[in-house]
């Protein structure tokens, strides 16, 4: 059967490329869609009247004629169309009145029949589509048909083929997925016969790579079924050349090599201060890097005490990593010599190749490379860190807090942002890199390494584009049910000036298939680069939920309100408290204080109210994740608040009762020291707002739900 | 014509309410619409074959016939209604059959007539209504109709009565606005009849505030008018009882006193630390206040080294503060002898009162202030500064940061936060002002003062709930064409618990109507705490900008893309750069640099492309933003950037050309000096993010657009 219809459409389109189209008609459009069983109306070409006759029994319910003629394109205004009929004699009459219309119209006019269809059920348009990607390939498209949706552009995509069950959650990724549902006491349309549609699109797209669009426009939806009143198929123009691609053993063992290496060659060690190639042997060396570093210049005999080579040649021992800080016009050669030299990574700090309009010199090195098998970092970057080697091959300045999250970033720029931010938080970190021009190791790459790195455990990159969309995806899913991925995808709202043929085609902005793939993959989407930067931070320190149960304590009843509104914003539920608990509660606060959640204690209690409600909070094995409100008084002080909440929750931890804490401290100056006191012992707490403690546990409550880490919920 | 109708509608529902009904009968219904000149369908009730004949006549079009009888409910199952007839013929066949079919459903049925009812037309459905919001009072509701709609909640509100200007611009504050356009080459509806439909109901509800609600659901609107297929009215159960108020004059006066004090007194004052009483008496001293200070306490002769008094009676020469320290049971006799000694301002920092519950506590202290025209501020506050007046009357710590922006919390735990992020930022403050239970004085009082206040150039409020909306409403529209204010409104998402009686009450959570109507009043509303602290630190800092031209000029092209998307998400444009423009701009940066916009300089550039790039964009008069984008580099370090750019900004100040102009810095940890370098010379930055400086250059174009003060962008 399979084989049968791939045969079927496989011919078919080699017979329209044949004639030189990319566009298909109306009937190849039909027998495309027999072909994978994507309901259409059924349609038959009547040449008299008794065939008519027998095509609308054939179809049961009501049917349109219309006249077929190469002669009349306007088949209304010819009276050649008649909507509705029911019964032999019905059609008997309508065919004969449509015949004699069109004779009447045009009487030269060549008449082939009359056109028998089913007439579509009143029903819910949505509309199912496929485009091809540039960054994903071909995705799938799902949303409600008519103007309201055309101009809220309300649709979802998923990567193409997508299961039965991914189908049906397209469904409900909608913002008007109610509808579907039935609202106002109607009911709902038949939800597997629309994810059918979705689905055999979707591999009708994937069998058939030179399909570049599908448009289902519109699906009619019914209690019944899901009938496509029209299939309209665009192909490809040309296919893009594949792509040069290495397996999960080769990634892993060329980046394990850069990143956890035991010789390191710098190419245009310089003792010149100023020079690039200064200032990376000065922090390799600074940095503190144990293994062998081997300066390479032709011109000095030792640079920074270390003897130089005048050729990477001539340096002795296996080399892991190579990093060139040399002029971009000597790469080439030099590569070379690194290739010839069997060292697997070349790490290209130059700029002045794709970034500067030189797309010829960097298609060289990319060609040099992949003839060596050298994987290429770059170029047009600041270096890159491996803080649990001591390694900093970079032209900054080392960073030594060693920790669980490894940075990466497309642009420089955002990586001395990065540092900055790293730096002043003391957030640890085990890897930064640069991957500037990507012209070989991408992200993908890197999320297959961190994914294995045993002290990553958080990768935050940012990006302005993937190379191989597919091909993160694929890494992200293999990562996420171990470690968080955050992403910052930048050049969100630069979207839409994409030249689309078809009403799918125009409703993808980039954006919106960046996004719905991305939180399929289960990658958490950074809104901006200051959240990118604090979720890197604050995921690796919370532990993860088990269950769906926030609940707020605080001692200022105006954060409890705002921690609230932030708990919604966040797609968290606060939990409903149980009378028992609620009463446990009460017991700790005073009569005025408000038990339910927010666990209000009042804003004058002492140190020992905060306490028993969060050690009441952490005990309750019904409660999985605790906000706190703390409020600056002379009563209970920043530290003391502090000190208590961190003993609290270490003690529980060491009882092996474990749940994220996250603290909004309202007060005088003193609260940024006690949340940089909490935040080194595992609470996640921030001065001087509601949102980004909440913002923070609702990022990790979405990587939980992607790694399936959640068990149930009130 | 206007009495006519206020006559009618009056006798109609005071017959009603005679009946003891809230809920009016269709035709009754029909007689207010007529009366305000609401379109509805024609009708007419025929009492025999030709008075239905000539009624259809009179309308003209198809019309709908209804079997009129009170003993049949379910007219359609007895065959009574036949819809889309037309001609005296089918009127009259029509009109038999139903009479006819009526008789056989049941032959004892009392038939009074056939109702004659024009046909609806078909166009786009459109819900208007009005509710009686319980902080706004009556507003008025636009949105689309149908089953998505219901879904999307897309919708918008006004305060009623509204102009047929602000009724017409309701039809562009929703979602789908473009639908009512008309999309795919559909004629759009005609504006001016919906808005009229809009305009009458808001009319209606403001001349009758017994009418709780009114809708019209749908009108159905076409390119040629809007006609309601039906309108609702629910009368309200009961009146609220007016509220006490007070003329501008009496505001401005008792504030004046309240925030630039002469003299003040400290009931309870306090030699024993610890004591509320004693913080406040130490505050005033430290803080320097240089009016006088006179402590109040039967047990004590003098209070740091001040004489106190047994009462406040005794207190010599005219006191414009009474500051309250002393338990809330105490509270009413003080009370009365501040208001004997006709002392204008208590301020109630105890505790106690209607947020323990003691509601009777707080009514007691209301009425004996309203008797003698005392103003409260309270109670259960932690006080008020006033900075040019250098008085710290709070139990908190003096803050001497002197400056533009007034704040206000309604919760303690808010207050103690905005003196954290102030202190630890260097915000000047004109005033911290705490409202608590805002027993008597409130946001709007302090709005009408604070926009008079010479000090003042920035309000910024957070709040849980208004007490009287449109006094607030009114004060903010008096206040914005002078200054920006802030507002922090939490409690957003705990909304849409409340019941409703109409289709239009059911979609107006509490926070929509509140975003909808603040937006009007001109009103920024800040997302959330940190972002509201942010607004208020950073908007009197940003000049006023003069136009939409916004121009980016980025060191760093990751920064830069990163600013674009910040542009579009905070609605503001990116100038299309004049070509003479873009050939200034390039004969300063390399040539593999990008001009257009962002202005690209790259990575690499001295200290003077920068310069030579900022003076452009400050010096062309058609760019009227600047948001630059820096990368640390040992070519230009971050205090070179700051200094130069601060220079430059100074010198255009020097020759009158201002223009916002707000920076992203992104480097190691001395951006942080560099920042705060510039902020305090007018140019708002921030490290490592690039969403808060557009963020609040968003917030102050949304000020500039409330304020009129843009003139014509690109």
């Amino acid at each position: 059967m399979s084989e049968d219809r791939t045969v079927t459409v496989r011919a078919l389109l080699d017979a329209v490329r044949g004639e030189g189209r990319t566009s298909l008609t109306a009937p190849e459009g039909k027998v495309i869609a027999e072909a994978y069983g994507i309901a259409v109306p059924g349609e038959e070409l009547a040449r008299d009247v008794e065939e008519a006759v027998a095509a609308a029994a054939r179809f049961g319910g009501p049917v349109v004629l219309k006249i077929v003629s190469p002669d009349i394109l306007h088949k209304t205004e010819a009276g050649g169309v008649v909507v509705g009929v029911e019964g032999a004699t019905d059609v008997r009459n309508a065919f004969r009145a449509i015949v004699a219309n069109a004779r009447a119209h045009d009487p030269a006019a060549r008449i082939e029949g009359v056109q028998v269809q089913e007439l579509l059920p009143a029903g819910q348009e949505v509309i199912v589509g496929a485009v091809t990607d540039p960054t994903f390939g071909k995705v799938v498209a799902f949303g409600l048909g008519g103007v309201l949706v055309e101009v809220l552009k309300d649709v979802t995509f998923r990567l193409a083929p997508v299961t039965a069950d991914e189908a049906l959650s397209m469904l409900d990724s909608i913002r008007a997925a109610q509808v579907l549902r039935g609202v106002r006491g109607q009911a709902g349309v038949d939800r597997w016969a629309v994810a059918e549609q979705i689905r055999r699109v979707s591999q009708l797209v994937a069998d058939f790579p030179e399909i570049a669009e599908v448009d289902l426009n519109p699906v009619i939806a019914t209690p019944e079924g899901a009938l496509a009143a029209d299939i309209r198929v665009i192909l490809a123009e040309r296919q893009p050349p594949p792509r040069r691609t290495y397996t999960r053993d080769e990634i892993l063992g060329s980046m394990r090599r850069l990143m956890q290496p035991r010789s390191v060659a710098v190419i245009g060690a310089s003792n010149e201060a100023g020079k690039i190639g200064n200032s990376v042997m000065h922090n390799l060396v600074d940095g503190g890097f144990a293994g062998d570093i081997h300066p390479v210049n032709p011109k000095a005999d030792d640079i920074l005490g270390r003897k130089a080579y005048a050729s990477v040649a001539d340096v002795p021992g296996e080399v892991d990593v190579a990093v060139f800080a040399i002029p971009a016009r000597l790469v080439p050669a030099a590569l070379g010599e690194v290739g010839r030299r069997r060292i697997p990574n070349a790490v290209l700090i130059p700029s002045g190749f794709a970034e500067t309009g030189e797309h010829a010199l960097q298609d060289e090195i990319v060609a040099i490379a992949e003839r060596h098998g050298v994987r290429l970092l770059g170029p047009n970057i600041y270096g890159y860190y491996s803080t649990w080697h001591d390694l900093c091959a970079t032209f900054c300045t080392p960073y030594d807090v060693k920790g669980p999250v490894a940075l990466t970033s497309q642009s420089g720029g955002i990586g001395m942002a990065i540092l900055g931010f790293a730096r002043t938080t003391r957030t640890g970190v085990s890897a930064i890199v640069g991957l500037g021009n990507k012209s070989d190791l991408d992200e993908d790459d890197l999320l297959t390494w961190f994914g294995e790195d045993p002290h990553t455990e958080c990768i935050a990159m940012h990006l302005e584009d993937l190379k191989d969309g597919r091909a993160f995806v694929a890494a992200a899913r293999a990562t996420v049910p171990r470690k968080p991925v955050v992403v910052l995808k930048a050049g969100r709202t630069a979207a839409g000036a994409r030249a689309a043929g078809s009403h799918t085609g125009a409703l993808a902005g980039d954006d919106k298939v960046y996004d719905d793939i991305l939180r399929q993959a289960g990658v958490i989407r950074a809104p901006g680069l200051a959240d990118m930067l604090e979720y890197a931070r604050a995921l690796p320190v919370l532990p993860t939920p088990r269950g769906d149960n926030v609940v707020i304590i605080t001692g200022a009843g105006g954060s409890g309100v705002l921690l609230s509104d932030a708990v919604t914003d966040n797609g968290l539920s606060l939990m409903e408290i149980p009378p028992d608990l609620d009463e446990a509660f009460r017991r700790f606060i005073p009569p005025f204080g408000a038990a339910g959640n927010p666990v209000d204690i009042t804003g004058g209690e002492p140190p020992s109210t905060y306490e028993a409600t969060i050690r009441l909070g952490m005990e309750d094995p019904r409660v999985h994740a605790l906000v706190l409100g703390y409020w600056h008084t002379i009563v209970t002080p920043p530290m003391v608040f502090a000190e208590l909440t961190a003993r609290v929750v270490a003690e529980f931890r060491e009882r092996g009762v474990e749940k994220p804490v996250v603290a909004s401290l309202a007060g005088d100056v003193e609260v940024e020291e006690a949340c940089q006191y909490l935040f080194e012992r595992g609470v996640v707490a921030y001065p001087y707002t509601t949102e980004r403690p909440v913002a923070v546990l609702g990022a990790k409550y979405r990587w939980a739900r992607a790694a399936g880490a959640l068990g149930g919920g009130s």
